[in-house]
């Protein structure tokens, strides 16, 4: 068996929002799929160890913001690599109160699906809920974020077809330079690309970056990188 | 509510098939999404009234082909608007027979997913089925069909960012050809497109196709068609 055949099934990204009496969560998700069109309803799937499942099971409402293309990855890590257990992910963030209660991301978002859980299914790990579409609006024209691209583009792993590819030998000599990893969330600053989303443009070592410079996943501070053997 | 939103959750587009007894069929869905990683599982949501589904609940065994973006529209068609009760959709169909017995459709593959029925839910015209995954494989690095390009460019509704898209003028002009829609699938053949997988340039109208050209979708014959108002 080859699992990574799994791997080419294809999806989007989404904030999957809940909420728990006062308190509000949000999480990335990608398993998102509409299961009847009359009456509309659609399914997600959710790991037991979130927050936001525990809010979900809950308060039985939440939304589904889809995102765009343009989303940027400091974004993603702030709904992706924290725990709403720690801070408040709403904090700064564009949202609204969607007609269920649950908030709404709205930012980076094309448009959202807004949710009151059917039903559920447990599966190990994870749970699917089936939910009936209670509203629903398109924000923006823009293009939705695939998880091909955002492994592929946003996770800096481009394909020979795209144009941010590097060809071959001009990657081995960049390739010279050292990665370092960031101990919290674990993203690896590789000197090959840079961090664009912060200004920091491709084939920057690690040791010119600014001392104010931070995680573009996770927030923490250049102490916490690790040099990767 | 805008239902429209719905449209923006994106999918791969892929073929399941299944088996009763010694019989075999296969569907397009695009309902696929994989729920947990220890042990790997996926979910699948399928039509009731589709005899794949009367398939899978009889044998709990299907298999999900992952398809190419190169796939060409009368495959889709052969799987995706035909009924297996008229007639054997594996007939001249390049597929092997699975671990579980089912049969797995190899032609425009890249990958597939062999699966086992753990569980299911049914949500009005619709069950999801959770499966153990049995088998999995990769045949090819092509890139995977996602729906929306099926819908974009094989369903020949091209963007403006597409290298197929006709500007508007030139859309009118060509646009006071007369469109014919199949009256056994509801394909609607455009002038303005033609149909290149069977040879036909775009801008020949309906009039002078070959009396041997069939619909590309069920293979009806050009009597089949009839013209549009």
């Amino acid at each position: 068996m080859n699992r990574k055949a799994l791997h080419k099934i294809s999806y989007g990204l989404y904030v999957i929002s809940s909420k728990k009496g006062e308190q509000f969560n949000g999480q990335i998700a990608n398993a998102v799929f509409q299961t009847t069109s009359e009456p509309p309803t659609v399914a997600i799937c959710i790991n037991k160890q979130n927050l936001t499942h525990e809010f979900i099971q809950e308060s039985k409402v939440f939304s589904v913001s889809i995102l765009s293309k343009e989303t940027p990855m400091k974004f993603i890590g702030n709904f992706g690599f924290k725990s709403g257990r720690d801070f408040n992910k709403f904090d700064g963030i564009n949202y609204k109160i969607g007609l269920t209660g649950t908030p709404i991301v709205l930012e980076n978002t094309i448009g959202y699906i807004e949710c009151e859980v059917m039903n559920s299914l447990e599966i190990g790990t994870h749970t699917i809920f089936v939910c009936e579409v209670i509203d629903a609006e398109i924000i923006s024209d823009d293009e939705p974020m695939t998880y091909k691209y955002y492994q592929d583009i946003k996770g800096r792993k481009s394909p020979k077809t795209a144009p941010t590819y590097i060809a071959e030998d001009i990657q081995k000599e960049v390739g010279k330079m050292q990665k370092y990893k960031c101990s919290v969330c674990g993203y690896v600053y590789d000197p090959e690309y840079g961090d664009p989303d912060s200004g920091i443009k491709p084939n920057t070592p690690f040791e010119e970056l600014p001392d104010t410079w931070v995680c573009p996943i996770c927030g923490a501070e250049k102490s916490k990188f690790e040099k990767m053997v």
